[in-house]
């Protein structure tokens, strides 16, 4: 199997430790940096320290928590988001201002800096550049993931790698979702940045989980650059497919998820028409049960499009699912397929279609040429049992 | 106990049917009218036959089925709704243009429009005025709603009465329901669609179940008149009364739901902001899951807000929870009050609060004095059972 651990990245060295639900990751890079964060209105504490600090472009590594999400807590939250910074610091040997903190779990209760500060102390002196160290990392920031969340690009030259977690309150606008990427090619923080920001939009931006958003997003990218100055098309190319394969991860594991679930549109009047368009099919309930129940309700497909705000005429509109090799057309320029009465055995076949673990919706507008992706799972019993459960 | 049909307001006779799957109900009532249709961009075919007529501000009765929703069928759905105005405006001796038409139940399929007449001519000559035949009506129009809706509100000299159905598909911008208002106060047509437009915006609108959007929602309001002129501020709060109690029987009979909720927003600086939260809050699939499992998991009430949309201050907020005289408090002033470090029980007192049916959240924004009101439901394993399983 290839390795995908972001240990694969030159200067990247990783240490991690779940013990319970208290979780530590503490990975060391130094490199220019970028980085984004939650729109959510309310942030956590250390999303504000890191919006508050002025950004020198570089970091020297990042520490995060998984168990608590440290929002709501106020001036302690704020100066316990600080003092995250300052152990990772003093382990690394750099300055607090050179560390990237995150945290994700429960909101509203305030951080045990004594847990994080000795988990911290006991995982440093393990920090390493194998394969091991990076799953430990990417083990030890999981909340509710089922397994952790690597990937990897290899090109000529220099390589993409990160790691992912979230599983639930993930939506449109990145869910709890934390990510740290790397990459050994040379790449400025003003680059790093633009890249950032368009990869995180077509990855991280169109999974949804349950539709919520979290107070605690962010994804940092670190540029080691120890491979030195690559093409930047090149460069973006391999970051977009690590943000990819981290995001579909992370629409797989949804919590309580049975099935994957890709909705392509196509023949939209922009990029951003389809975007919203297939976030909002594959976030609504009642798609998402009926994905679950093998039930090739179609009508919901178009409903939820119908409520995404995008102009377009449903009688231009056509609409397939597909599962490995087959393909049911439900709808077909505003005529209906999949009825008894007009082809007996569609809806049969589609049903049968259904029975697949990876299924793909095609939307097609019929009116321009943009198209986009999202992705997300289907809605089960066990989110609702997860979800009931999670604060004690 | 205090009758509700809508039989009680003077000059309405109804009848209705309901044979497994397929139900009709036919109401007589002539007057003046107003009606308001779903903002979903794919419409029903009945929807699209009532924005294409020519409003002549009258009608002389509906013909609702429930079982098939008519959309996406095209100019053949079309015609079925405009047949189904035929045959109810034969059953009352009028014209088609004065019957208002309505379907629910599963979208994409074409219309059995013969079980339609068979039932219209098997129920016409029962229509009447007397409390069974109000119950028939709306019993008729339910889908996977688990009984029926009424109510009713009695004023000096006159009475304001409906109907409405709707369970699923419930969101912001009213979900499948579709509701049926008379009066017996006589109002013009103006007056007539400024007050439900009013009304619906404080009831209907803010019912969110799971936040999907029917292609079928209208709601038909029309006054009879027998009773005369009357204070327009007192017809428009009878009429207030009877829609906001219609809405929260919606989200009490919310599929699979355990629980009611009513989300109150305060100290907002619009009324429009108050909404926008309420709604999401109410609707937060997380927060639903929450109620769900009494957890006074409030970090996702505040997440819910923050990602609103509306502007403001997490450290003015305040949140509360209630059930019947109980009241925690959760944080306040942006301080957390709900946890065992600074207020040990608590977390516990709120847990146990949280095992009532009916339960409010309380949100303050703490800045000005505006407020909205949002009802909603939790989400179960029953809803996910039931969505998984709806079209065979």
């Amino acid at each position: 199997m290839k390795l995908k651990s972001i240990c694969e990245v030159e200067g990247v060295e990783a240490a991690g430790i779940k013990e319970g639900k208290y979780g530590l990751a503490l990975i060391k890079a130094s490199g220019n940096a970028a980085a984004v964060f939650t729109r959510n209105r309310v942030m956590a504490e250390p999303v504000r320290l890191m919006l508050n600090r002025q950004d020198s472009g570089r970091l020297d590594g990042v520490i995060v928590n998984s168990g608590n999400a440290n929002v709501f807590t106020g001036e302690q939250g704020y100066r316990d988001a600080e003092r995250m910074a300052e152990i990772a610091a003093e382990a690394l040997g750099t300055s607090p201002e050179l560390i990237g903190v995150a945290s994700t779990g429960v909101i509203g209760r305030y951080l045990h800096i004594d847990i994080i500060e000795d988990q911290c102390n006991r995982i440093k002196d393990s920090l390493a550049s194998d394969e091991k160290s990076g799953d430990d990392a990417a083990a030890a920031i999981m909340t509710t993931d089922l397994y952790p969340k690597q990937a990897i690009s290899k090109r000529k030259g220099f390589t993409v790698a990160g790691i992912t977690k979230g599983s639930g309150m993930i939506a449109p606008n990145m869910g709890t979702m934390l990510g740290f990427i790397y990459t050994d090619a040379e790449v400025s923080p003003d680059d790093l940045k633009k890249a950032l920001l368009l990869a995180t939009e077509r990855s991280f931006n169109r999974v949804v989980v349950d539709g919520d958003t979290s107070t605690n997003d962010c994804v940092f990218l670190t540029a080691t650059g120890l491979k030195g100055k690559q093409n930047f098309d090149e460069f973006y190319s391999a970051l977009e497919e690590v943000c990819i394969s981290l995001a579909k991860q992370i629409a797989e594991d949804g919590e309580g998820a049975t099935k994957f679930v890709e909705v392509s549109v196509t023949g939209a009047k922009s990029e951003d028409d389809a975007a919203v368009i297939a976030k909002t099919i594959v976030g609504s309930s009642l798609v998402k049960t009926a994905i679950y129940g093998e039930d090739p309700n179609w009508g919901r497909i178009i409903a939820a499009a119908g409520r995404a705000g995008p102009e377009f005429d449903p009688l231009k509109t056509s609409i397939s699912i597909s599962s490995g090799e087959k393909t049911v057309i439900l709808e077909e320029k505003g005529v209906i397929k999949a009825d008894d009465k007009v082809n007996p055995g569609a809806l049969a076949a589609a049903k049968e279609l259904m029975k697949g673990k990876n299924l793909k919706i095609l939307f097609d507008l019929g009116d321009a040429d943009f198209k986009a992706t999202a992705w997300g799972c289907d809605l089960t019993e066990k989110y609702v049992e997860i979800n009931g459960k999670y604060t004690t």
